[in-house]
């Protein structure tokens, strides 16, 4: 018999009880023994609730009791979170967290803490909800070097962006709706502003090439600047605009970006939509790897918890190895990247043969829901380039990258 | 410092052996420790190749030497195979395999005696080639009964129906470019016939149902019937002709098929294409997850052993538990499964009224290509209501499943 805590009845909390309390016997199965559910923390009394006798107010009361083996940190937030995670570690308890400000903040060093007490600090919900993805960087694709990591990491931007592209809704209605369904915080900022898609994105940068890549270091833009237009014009050009998160290795260098990007419609990103979030891999022999799924959600993004505490459980005094030093991988800036941007104008073609001097070759696009402007689309240029130009063209009112 | 043996130096063996020279340093970063091939097991001679000095012809010397702790089989085929892996878990090394023939007709035995060991038995190259999916199966969706598995497994029919689709080509001649680019064995029968499906599904259900499933329990059907002429009408009802291995737990019944289907453009699978494989899986409270790769070629399937050696390097005194016991798994038959039928038919429409009588509502298609006949499209109807109705119709040139 294995004891557990779990720091936090909120959501995702109560999704792990509900779990475990579901799929016992399976799980104690797979487990190679049982997994109790000693102690749950929480501010908060809940009476009648089936917590309502293991609800501890006190974090001592866990970290000082020795048959409490596994802690489950499901509070979200760095703090009191990573005091809480880092004493657990240091008493010789393995900790399973679903919490990516956490594990983007202090990953290496909870690592190392894990590797030093033989034990695990295991944190597969904290990137993909219910996908598996960090177990298959770490113990699947580890043969072959990783050169990319390209996705969709972000459940509620995902959302709100097919919802503007079905029912042609502005990004504000679009984003209460998602409040209103409970797919947006009340404030939505991390999410929209793609704080969110960062932290996922510099945690499987990270585990990918070794080192530890700070996520205040890559290029990030959210979609709240997206409108309706937009969207319409990408339709016309065949597109879905998707907030990408991606990591680059090329020739030594790396590259990590967030961003809205144009996604045409034979890209397999294109089809990805609604909460769902997918995650490419590529690696130099293998190629591609794709991993898609529900990328946020109670029950999944529990089972992805409970999936790490099953095997912190096979794995009580050996630790799995996981490869992110605490050495930062320096990251080269993205004004050298190359690719093609859509830009949208106001006013009326009058404007096109300064564009042309400007930009070259570019084509011109115009929709009937936009008669007071239109939208050109460049070659490729770098970022560089693209944006000095961009400040001789009057009357932009956005632009977005091309895939 | 660890060392291996590699069994058969085809495809597979000698790519296991690239993989391993090329990746030396992360791969032993990764294994914790060096991983050195100490022999490479063939029954021919490589005079001047790179594993010249290490080649043996006699498995005993690999089987005595007790430095050897795994054995990399790539040999294909159950047997020398099965005896060789079966010898080599005896004697306590564990077995790294790629060999679904083997894997799907003796895993539970070779999975028990390795866990009597205490040693690995591990066959994630068995299934989906580069895809990790039998690991994150057994370590990753541990939470939560898996309901269903849905997946394109092999890569020659997929590549096949491509270029069927692509091309307007014959099946014979889509076959003949396979076999000529090496995507095709010369006797493909295995590949065609949905026999290589059949064993790559009974593995995945076995692992996700914890109990033996005997493929050859397996209802499967092949492409070698589908025609240039039935893809123009799949194109014309907007699907794709896809071999699809399924596997389904419902009402605690089982039931699992391999058979083309007719696939809607709006299915995950619909753009799945070329040599690529993926794989769906549904769970109760997690939903789908989707698993997408290259599932063949040389580096793709060796770089899934590798993983799978480092793995077992990770853990040479400790059982990975595996769900996978011998007890059978009993099958329901498809006879009474529900679904939609297109049945092409040649002559003119005089047969419909025949068609009305016995069908009810059906839906007719025509195609230009096939000024001689016509497609009709049934509701949904049960495997047996469906055979029993349709001996009754004359000129029956095909008929596939919607899936």
């Amino acid at each position: 018999m294995t004891d557990i805590a779990v720091l936090g009845y909120g959501t995702v909390g109560s999704g792990v009880v509900e779990v475990i309390d579901k799929n016992n016997a399976s799980i104690d199965m797979k487990a190679g023994g049982g997994i109790r559910i000693k102690y749950v923390l929480d501010l908060r009394d809940f009476p009648g609730d089936r917590v309502e006798s293991i609800l501890v107010h006190d974090f001592d009361t866990i970290l000082n009791d020795p048959d409490v083996r596994i802690v489950v940190e499901v509070m979200g937030g760095v703090e009191p979170a990573y005091s809480f995670v880092k004493k657990s570690l240091l008493a010789g308890k393995s900790v399973c967290t679903s919490n990516k400000e956490l594990v983007a903040k202090h990953g290496p060093e909870l690592i190392s803490i894990a590797r030093s007490k033989n034990i695990n600090f295991l944190f597969e919900a904290s990137v993909g909800g219910a996908i598996p993805v960090i177990r298959p960087i770490n113990s699947s694709l580890t043969a072959d070097p990783i050169l990319q990591i390209k996705g969709i990491l972000n459940g509620t931007t995902n959302y709100i962006l097919t919802q503007m592209a079905d029912e042609g809704w502005e990004f504000d209605k679009a984003l209460e709706t998602a409040q209103k369904l409970g797919y947006a915080e009340r404030n939505p900022e991390a999410d929209i502003e793609g704080y969110d898609a960062c932290r996922k994105i510099a945690i499987l940068s990270s585990l990918a090439f070794g080192k530890n890549v700070d996520y205040e270091n890559i290029y990030t833009e959210g979609i709240s600047k997206i409108t309706a237009l937009d969207i319409v014009y990408a339709k016309k050009l065949g597109c879905a605009v998707k907030l990408l998160a991606s990591s680059v290795c090329e020739d030594g260098r790396y590259y990590a970006m967030v961003a809205p990007f144009l996604v045409g419609s034979s890209h397999p990103l294109y089809g990805v939509c609604g909460v769902y979030n997918a995650i490419f891999v590529n690696g130099e022999s293998i190629g591609d790897v794709m991993f898609y799924g529900s990328g946020a959600g109670k029950l999944p993004t529990a089972c992805a918890v409970v999936a790490d505490v099953v095997d912190a459980a096979k794995h009580l005094d050996k630790h799995i190895y996981t490869f992110w030093s605490d050495e930062e991988l320096k990251l080269t800036g993205i004004e050298n990247a190359t690719r093609r941007f859509f830009v949208r104008v106001s006013g009326q073609s009058g404007s096109r043969d300064k564009i042309d001097s400007v930009f070259g070759e570019v084509s011109y696009i115009t929709v009937d829901e936009d008669p007071d402007g239109f939208g050109f689309v460049t070659g490729p240029v770098t970022e560089k380039w693209f944006n000095e130009r961009l400040k001789e063209i009057e009357g932009v009112k956005g632009r977005i990258r091309f895939e």
